[in-house]
């Protein structure tokens, strides 16, 4: 099953540690990166949604489960691909698995869950129906995007 | 002039960079960690301020201004100390001096300037009164916090 | 089984993000000052163990995989204890539970799996054994360090 | 006098704070990525410098002072644009400033001096010579790169 989206990006500074290569907790934001990327090309910015006026479809994703397994460490100036799957839609959340790729080498593999909550209370919601709708769009087999 | 608050800290993996050193910029996180402890010890919590129902005092600290020196690279496990100093006070905006130790070791130096805002604006508004009369009280003279 | 650490921290600005809570990854932040605590309270520098000039007894520790489930969102200025329990042993590797509460409030529990590296080449190696004697001495009941 | 280069770039989830914009420390990270990225532009890779295995070359640019001024809040999902521009040139050091826009609106301006040291004992050293001459080549006038 190929992704619905990968999302290029370099290693900077700041995501490097002592080490000499990229902090681990990094590749969260990594993979958040890219969801944020998918979600827009579907039509969605996350900022709108979240502070739109009209109470019923303010929404926001929150992350409620992660798993990552660490392969090999990825270094400053590197150029890396972080893609997205979605594996399961249930009608408040979504099960998504990303991978971080260094050319054809697999950095980091993770399964993150997020639920769709009301901004304001933080209680779960449904995904809202546009959206739904957009998530059943094909998505294209290699869709890099830098 | 004695600092008004010194804030003990410990430098971990996630503040250091491929250099193997502390980030430039993490200092200013550290020099916000030991502003934001000294506001709690004059009895002002920032989420309290910020989220207040009561409209009128509603307040939010933001910065406008920083300018850091860096002197010494801190490392992985230091124990660093930051300090504040009230170097002006307007009515709607303070200038803060701050410096972070590694025992008699200056690492770094900062001026910042913290302007008052209503949360939900961004407007400028005065600082609240009681936070006024609360900078009023003196500092204590060595004022260690861990 | 207690938990042989626990390490209290609080809430900063640089923690929060957009949603006006706390940024899901910097919970393996919180849970890697946690462990980092730990060890220094065991006897341990990771700064030393990294850059000893022996070779054979330089070592460093990587995170190989995480697994988080967050449960309750923490917010700015909130006091944490993250706590550190050691679920396996091995020669070259160690699997950590943690858990992060505000009060008795359980806001995120986290499996890490850490494991013991060459600082050079990376490659694994035994944890050294004064650190595997270390680990056999039994943990404080409620070990609180703020 | 044009930028010598212009980096755009997103803002994420990672960037912001509970106060619903950019978290003021991250403008130092995003002036840093845009100027690695001018660095690769001429061809040097950061990476390659602080690993050189040629002693006489290896070299690390640290950061020594910065300054920043924060005129306009950026948000989640914004789009900004950072440039750099090269205000003074020594043996071992660059003066550069820095602004990050959204579209015609000016957010913040830096400037960040940059010194040249050794990776090894991070003692000042001259910028090598092939560098030097590289930062002749005259800019593009605009060179947005995303």
């Amino acid at each position: 099953m190929p992704p619905v989206h990968v999302q290029g990006m370099r290693v900077y500074w700041e995501d490097t540690d002592a080490g000499g290569v990229v902090f681990y907790a990094d590749y969260l934001k990594f993979f958040e990166r890219a969801r944020t990327e998918w979600l827009r090309r579907l039509g969605y910015s996350q900022e709108a949604m979240r502070t739109s006026a009209n109470g019923p479809s303010a929404a926001m994703f929150v992350v409620t489960d992660t798993q990552v397994k660490y392969l090999r460490p990825a270094r400053l100036d590197d150029w890396i691909e972080v893609d997205v799957q979605v594996m399961r839609r249930g009608s408040a959340s979504l099960d998504i698995r990303q991978q971080a790729l260094r050319g054809p080498e697999l950095l980091a593999v993770g399964s993150i869950r997020i639920g769709c909550v009301d901004p304001t209370t933080l209680r779960p919601r449904r995904i809202p129906d546009d959206l739904q709708q957009a998530l059943d769009m094909p998505g294209p087999e290699n869709a890099t995007t830098s």
